[in-house]
């Protein structure tokens, strides 16, 4: 408490707005005990975050070994990412024809949640050698506090072979390469949220897919109609993300 | 099994979409690899879903006995919550000046979502006696199924003094009554929602800011003005419905 001010605790109901100043005595007083209750609610509402947090934190942990042998697996698949980033009806739209031959390279991705979650994640994609960059690995980070930021790798492009975006045209939305090149606003980079919730979560109903056409109705219709492996569906999902913990 | 067919079982390999047929068989038991471990993974986000629905449950439960003397405490407040509704961004554009005499008598929420959180949600609003109906309880039911269906009790409009839509004009959104005595498909009631995910979990912040311009960029910063009751805050959003449980 400063020394300079009078040492009067102001009442609580002192403490409304200046526009509700006028109102009687009486109201005052209960909406004065609605707000304790309502910040009674608020802690609840608080510690069931808390809680959700923490199975969601478990459960990234349970799924880790899972995601790994599925990369081992991929691995194992050629042309996998890049058939599945085709098949996909948003990435497959960003994707341009000059970018295929370097996303054939892509030969592993990685999704991270922050320990916490909430704070951010981070993309990781690996490439075989190419005739594109040098990077093996080009990572992207997205943090998510109190000043939503992203960082990513500086792409070493090979002499001619630059797929980044030449800066000024920014009428057109981002190439893949573009993207992977770019440090776009973490609260608009949907690209990195479809990679994140959609892709990452199932990438084999992509792959499975005949290559598609991009019209959102069919798209359903392709995945209900595949007699494909038992129990590929399109609801995947990790639950973590839609959370507001 | 029907009987009629012959009993050879077939194997996993042959279950491929028809456009991947020709890959070779290595490829082939790689896929069938994949495919395990993703049923695996989605085996993880179903037990991930059921144990964050639990949690939500739980606190569903807590909150209730809040919820409910914050009600008790509310009806003392004349004009509580037309006051709040004519303050929220969204729910005071849809306030047709006509209404705001019948809003006057509305006494009391209730939000209550199912047990079980995900088959939908019950909205309940009361009335004090006035000249436009009977009803002194006005219920809205979200049924959030297989086949979504939104059912609610049928108003009982004193003569002459219907608030709800004369049919044929479904150009203009629904204003609030019209929405009241009408059965929205429950996906794009975009009303419930607001009410049952913004309006309920805090309705004193919106009570006590003065009386609102309609531009989203100066809301949060009145909110975050207001020299108010301590800890009034808008982030007391119930984490429940966020979850693709």
């Amino acid at each position: 408490m400063s020394s300079g001010e009078p040492a009067t605790k102001k009442s609580k109901t002192d403490a409304l707005p200046e526009h509700l100043s006028g109102i009687p005595e009486e109201t005052k007083k209960v909406l004065i005990e609605i707000d304790a209750v309502q910040n009674e609610i608020d802690g609840l509402n608080e510690k069931a975050s808390e809680e959700i947090l923490k199975v969601e934190q478990k459960y990234n942990l349970l799924r880790r070994p899972q995601y790994e042998k599925r990369c081992e697996m991929i691995k194992k698949i050629p042309n996998f990412w890049c058939t599945a980033f085709l098949n996909h009806p948003q990435l497959s739209s960003i994707i341009d024809e000059s970018e295929e031959q370097a996303l054939a390279h892509l030969s592993n991705i990685e999704v991270d949640e922050f320990d916490d979650i909430k704070s951010g994640f981070r993309l990781r994609f690996f490439f075989t050698p190419n005739e594109f960059f040098e990077n093996e690995k080009i990572e992207k980070e997205y943090n998510l506090g109190d000043t939503p930021s992203t960082t990513g790798t500086t792409i070493r492009w090979k002499e001619g072979k630059n797929l980044g975006k030449q800066k000024g045209d920014t009428s057109s939305p981002l190439s893949f390469f573009e993207w992977l090149s770019e440090n776009v606003d973490p609260a608009h980079d949907d690209i990195a949220e479809v990679i994140k919730d959609d892709m990452w979560p199932n990438p084999l109903q992509y792959y499975l897919l005949p290559e598609m056409e991009e019209t959102g109705d069919d798209f359903e219709e392709l995945i209900d109609d595949e007699e494909g492996l038992e129990e590929v569906d399109d609801e995947g999902g990790s639950e973590g993300e839609e959370n507001d913990a």
